[in-house]
């Protein structure tokens, strides 16, 4: 099983929520994906699960990131098709259907949902406790989606929207790329929500709009290209454009922030 | 086996602790609770089991906040009765006597105490380590306290007080509630001493006397009964009285921390 | 298996290098030693290893602090011979050859060596999870080093330079100890790099060359010969000397972080 939420680490919620899944489904092993996704952002949440996915292999899926915790959005369990690239990757997802879980709708593969029926009464505002949990232990255990919930059409679950990203070319024939900050990360390497084959290695810099006088950066492979405090822009580890600083904070050299809007061109 | 401090995560001292088990006791399964209860502060480590111990099923629960280590307290071991409504609860307990542990000394209950010798000369800086976590793992693989050290009378225990709670009626006839601020989680959320049901959900709404002019906010069923921003009293997930905002701070919005007291009247 | 990193705790990437262990090395257990390393800072992850080690029984060490990844720094696996003390410490150290597994290297012990063939094309910034954690993985599921790469001279890995220990005699004629401090804990102890035998217990006082006018504090054996707020120096959990305070903090009482030189005279 694999674990995200928003629930911070300086509380006891992660915990819990791991003593239930033992006491629940004693055989499971819960890996930690982070519990420090800022708190309420389910976008960022959602991103995490994305970029993690590739790689973790047959399972659960235990994902809360709930602003809406007690209200009426409803917890759901989603069953994917076997991944198209990944056979192997997490068939079951449990959690608030509030778009967190965007990244298990594969598009174009068949899904099953099921809706959970809500925390019992006064007990609403730990449903990583109370419901998902439970939900996703049953699960480990050989439960059936269908045996925790009611069908529910999954057009009909809550996406994200996507990502902005676009390509063009400008007035004067230099290509152009608009696209969002997804992720900041630890070590203060800048994601943006463009694949990197957007801008091919064969480019030799971009200028980065986000400040005038306009910096100019290389495209390079990778951090080993750069001088140490040098920034540049590179695939990242999850085939993404980033804008990094060899040794130091590209968010800080360049004022970024997730969600902000950057502009290459070349 | 269950492991609760303030060692923080920013050392290796949680993952030391965690290959001395592993070495003693190979098969044991430790899960942390957290490690990032405030350094020195036993009443919120103590707080912080209260919380969990109806959640966590069987086991050995080894808790260290301990600003007496290398002083006169003395580590014990806690045997406790079958706990009365969670049959299956923590039947042990290792670490400082110093009324961290007083969530194992469930009133009325016959409990078993023992002294543990102190940690060996010149490494009396470390008992999580060197103290505590042998002791643990020496219960998880099959010893009985009386094995592990020297009787001690549990009425004797270091308890700690207990958290101020104090219903009334003021003179004009309205009730009144006098209660102590026992934690602000990683939200913001607000929780008071006092038991959800000493304000029923009957009442519509209640004063909370922490600022002038008194802010009166709603009694509510969850998170969901509250606009975002919207201020409100609810009974949070461990049935006490909490101060919230539905998808904000409620201690900033009060200027509250723990220990901090609050006067409820309605 | 034994993951220490400068990861941190924020995003995905400690989740998703177990994710990796798991599938690779299914029955493989992973203690977390700590993730907090300061980003970068080599000689804080070697320092770290360095006080975990004799605590961590047999198994693989996974350490991942690498500024130069993705540059011509080669990652290793190393195979310590049986340590002295520990006779069964981890046997084998995997990460990068940037002096980040210098306590892996015994002074005396023939160690073998190899050199980890690079990342694949296009993901030449997450080593921890594309080159060390399968490196780590093959380890834990019976391969040899020689499987893994290419045999290095032990000689030519890279060491880092030893810390400051001076002793001496002043000019009238007392001791005096020159060192540097190798570590600030989360409590804000201070450690130093000189060994605690270099100032006995039989000393009563030393002045702590830091400040003017030089403050003189009591040479102790524990926290506990300590009034509250009163400041120290003690041999710490590792047997190094440490400046310490009482429930409070020796750093911020010093003014010291980790690479200050202090000196010590009595």
């Amino acid at each position: 099983m694999f674990f995200v939420s928003d629930y911070g680490r300086t509380d006891e919620f992660v915990g819990v929520v791991h003593a239930v899944l033992r006491r629940l489904a004693p055989h499971a092993r819960v890996i930690d994906l982070t519990h420090d996704v800022p708190a309420f952002d389910v976008r960022a949440g959602a991103a995490t699960l994305a970029r993690a996915l590739p790689y973790l292999g047959p399972g659960v899926v235990l994902a809360v990131v709930d602003p809406g915790v007690g209200g009426p959005r409803r917890g759901v369990v989603l069953e994917a098709a076997p991944r198209r690239l990944e056979a192997e990757g997490p068939r079951w997802f449990v959690g608030p259907d509030n778009g967190l879980l965007t990244p298990a709708l594969d598009p174009g593969s068949p899904i099953t949902a099921v809706s959970l029926p809500p925390s019992p009464e006064g007990s609403a505002t730990f449903d990583g406790r109370d419901v998902f949990a439970p939900a996703a232990a049953a699960l480990c255990a050989g439960a059936a989606p269908a045996d925790l919930g009611s069908p529910v059409d999954p057009s009909e679950l809550c996406r994200l929207p996507e990502r902005v990203v676009e390509p063009g070319t400008d007035e004067t024939g230099r290509h152009r790329l608009t696209t969002e900050v997804t992720w900041v990360d630890h070590f203060g390497n800048v994601q943006l929500a463009g694949a990197a084959d957007l801008v091919p290695l064969s480019v030799t810099s971009v200028e980065v709009g986000v400040s005038t006088p306009i910096p100019r950066v290389a495209r390079v492979g990778t951090f080993g290209d750069l001088r140490p405090g040098e920034a540049g822009l590179l695939s990242d580890a999850n085939s993404c454009l980033a804008l990094v600083v060899n040794r130091g904070s590209a968010a800080e050299h360049f004022g970024l922030a997730a969600g902000s809007t950057v502009e290459l061109v070349w």
